[in-house]
């Protein structure tokens, strides 16, 4: 086989890997016209010429305007539990996205000997040591750069990279919508109803945001993360969350005074010494300190910020979402994938062991806290007894606003995650207190 | 084999890997006790117990109070060339830093069939390509995430994250020193003799900082991270450089007025389209627009910017130098290593290619420019006339100071090097201008 004859003119032998595509969707696509763009410079630099000859769409008869190449109709077919048992196909890449029927196509790829590289954030999160155990199993590679955080390479940044070193805490901005709206709140003064209709408008935020808003899509990577980082068998299902409903614009403000911003964070950490038998798992608005790494993130952009005890403080940054980015991060596992093959090897095999998940009631932080108080006599000596009736100490407390629009804000000393869910509990039952905002837990140095 | 009886209780089995350390300084004695205490974890996750079984000092005789075992004085011998050749050691990891011996030890482990891991920035920034070309021939691995930027993982992203990927651009702070100066320069307004001052008391700086200020730290660096980028035979020589000393907190402050940053910058970029046929690599001070992520670092951090036609934009962030944080780099890439020893397979073999330099001449940005002046009539119609013959046009410019302390500070539109130094040379006859003060180029866009 020669490659690179029509553009360089130079002709070098290259072993073909035959790619079986899942899903021709908007990844799908991006990962066809990628590779079919680099196949040539890839094959010049690896000896590896990759060639998708097969791909597996819902509807092989719809007409496709920006396929990869014209030749891709010859390429469709509507059967994907084909392609896998194809002998034809020499690795998978898994873009179909959601739990059924991906999950059966993956074990099935495992089961039939061909590497697998998936891009399935929902199936990683939920299924990730199940399908990793079959991966072992089978001494097959299973490659998920893409399905956490886009082209930010997270897994090879943990798993390889920091292969000895003892990782204690794991801080990513993994929602690329929420960030851009709490940028705008940050940077323009905006109220959180003017971000999202902008995130929407700019095709960032769906038409239903509750997936980014509340949370969901940060704890499923979150989820993954903690998978990544402990060797540990974590589900969602296991991540505490809350999303970034409750914030203002006050709520900001008043953070930049203090020298903060505000940003959701997905947080996995280690809990104890020795081997890793707990970890605490938690997706939350959180203050970060202005200096922080993470506090620059700015707009749609992605970052995970890793503390070691060796290698210190280490962060990467980039697209955590889009066609393009991903397909870059698939591809890029794709080449591993291929490389191992013709060496007949593979990666580090990975075994996930199930941990305790530390409960967020054992949290210990400072939080920020506003509340909206009527505005009369007394109403911060009330506030104030319920604090210190659950041993919360505040630190420093300022009004803002007068009359209806009267808001008290806190921040506390380093406090108890349950007793500052029982000093709301107590607050939310005063007379005096109309309304809850926000609670922020201020980022503070690695325990 | 067993381990983990100490501590564990848990038996497993582990191939054993002998680790022949040649180097024994800082970061040797760090390297060393880390991998006493996570060869257990290690031999846990991955089968592999790594056993530094030999290393080679100056002085075998000399009391090593921070040494890594009490029974470190049983490995000590003074003859590194008879480690390299020693059936009984598997790996070497090479921290002895400089280019002799140390290439000949390579060379000959490479020689013997030993895998190499090196932190060694002056043997790969001159040799990396004869080291790389004798270890693809070898067919075996030599790997050196630590000879760059510490514990940051460029190599793993250059290479194998974004295998796949046109990469663009590379632009990184690579040097902890002067980053650790310009950041108080900019945050307390510290002027240029104070904040190496203060480097050097805290031991950021040498007392002779020359190879940092000057910009040769960061010169090798360009020319390793040109490498990796490009696939492309670079070497320190290649590499236009220019240090910090002369920018004063006035330029800073300045910059700070238009939104931007001053920071000591290692780039490194292709040049043309199609296949790398030319690079430009240099080293400067540049004025970075402040929302850039390559803004926010601070401190003695160090962070790499790469630009990619499909990731997009990816940041890694990190400490650059130190025992430790080198010592963590060296041990992951030893892991690496060791895996793909018992696997009898190795890393993707890199080819460098001797490329065309493009000269700084026909870089094409926007420049900052300081000049002290007479303070007297006519002064800026002189200038404005020198950039005018040169072709090259003002955007703004603004007189701060009086009298004998009078400095115009311009910036440019965009225009070519080669004129803005032909200005430059114009001024420096001007009567009316005492001093050229501090030339920044503005960063820009990717091409």
């Amino acid at each position: 086989m020669t490659v690179g004859e029509p553009q360089s003119g130079v002709t070098i032998a290259a072993d073909v890997v035959r790619v079986g595509l899942l899903g021709y969707g908007n990844v799908g696509t991006a990962f066809a016209r990628l590779i079919d763009s680099q196949a040539e410079a890839i094959a010049l630099r690896t000896g590896i010429e990759l060639r998708v000859t097969r791909i597996a769409v819902k509807d092989p008869s719809r007409p496709r305007p920006g396929s990869a190449r014209s030749d891709a109709g010859d390429r469709l077919c509507d059967d994907a539990a084909s392609i896998v048992e194809d002998p034809e196909i020499d690795v998978i890449v898994e873009l179909v996205g959601g739990i059924e029927p991906a999950r059966t196509l993956v074990l099935a790829a495992l089961a039939a000997g061909k590497p697998v590289v998936t891009a399935n954030k929902e199936l990683m999160s939920n299924f990730g040591t199940e399908l990793l155990t079959a991966a072992e199993k089978g001494g097959i590679d299973l490659f998920y750069e893409a399905s956490v955080a886009g082209a930010i390479p997270l897994v090879r940044l943990l798993n390889d990279s920091l292969a000895g070193e003892r990782i204690v805490r794991v801080m990513g901005i993994v929602n690329g919508t929420t960030n851009y709206m709490l940028t705008l709140m940050s940077e323009e003064g905006r109220e959180y109803s003017s971000a999202l209709a902008e995130a929407q408008e700019l095709g960032y935020a769906e038409a239903d945001p509750t997936a980014d808003v509340e949370g969901f899509d940060a704890r499923a990577k979150a989820a993954i993360l903690a998978g990544i980082a402990f060797d540990a068998d974590v589900v969602p299902s296991d991540v505490y969350t809350e999303g970034i409903t409750s914030i203002g614009a006050s709520d900001i403000a008043f953070a930049h005074k203090l020298g903060y911003e505000v940003k959701l964070l997905a947080v996995a950490e280690r809990v104890g010494a020795g081997p890793v038998t707990a970890v605490a798992v938690r997706v939350h608005p959180a203050m970060v300190p202005r200096e922080h790494p993470l506090a620059s993130v700015r707009g749609a952009f992605n970052a995970v910020f890793v503390e070691g005890d060796t290698a210190g403080e280490l962060m990467v940054y980039g697209r955590g979402a889009g066609g393009m980015a991903t397909a870059s991060a698939v591809l890029g596992d794709l080449v591993a994938a291929a490389h191992h093959r013709r060496e007949e090897t593979r990666g580090r095999a990975v075994r996930r062991e199930r941990v305790e998940i530390s409960p967020i009631s054992g949290l210990l932080t400072q939080y920020y806290l506003a509340l909206d108080v009527k505005d009369q006599p007394g109403v911060l000596a009330a506030v104030a007894r319920v604090f210190g009736e659950h041993h919360v100490s505040i630190r420093s407390m300022e009004q803002i606003g007068l009359g209806d629009g009267a808001r008290l804000v806190f921040i506390t000393h380093t406090a108890r995650e349950a007793d500052v869910q029982a000093t709301l509990a107590s607050l939310a039952d005063l007379d005096v207190v109309a309304r809850i905002g926000a609670l922020l837990r201020v980022i503070g140095p690695k325990r």
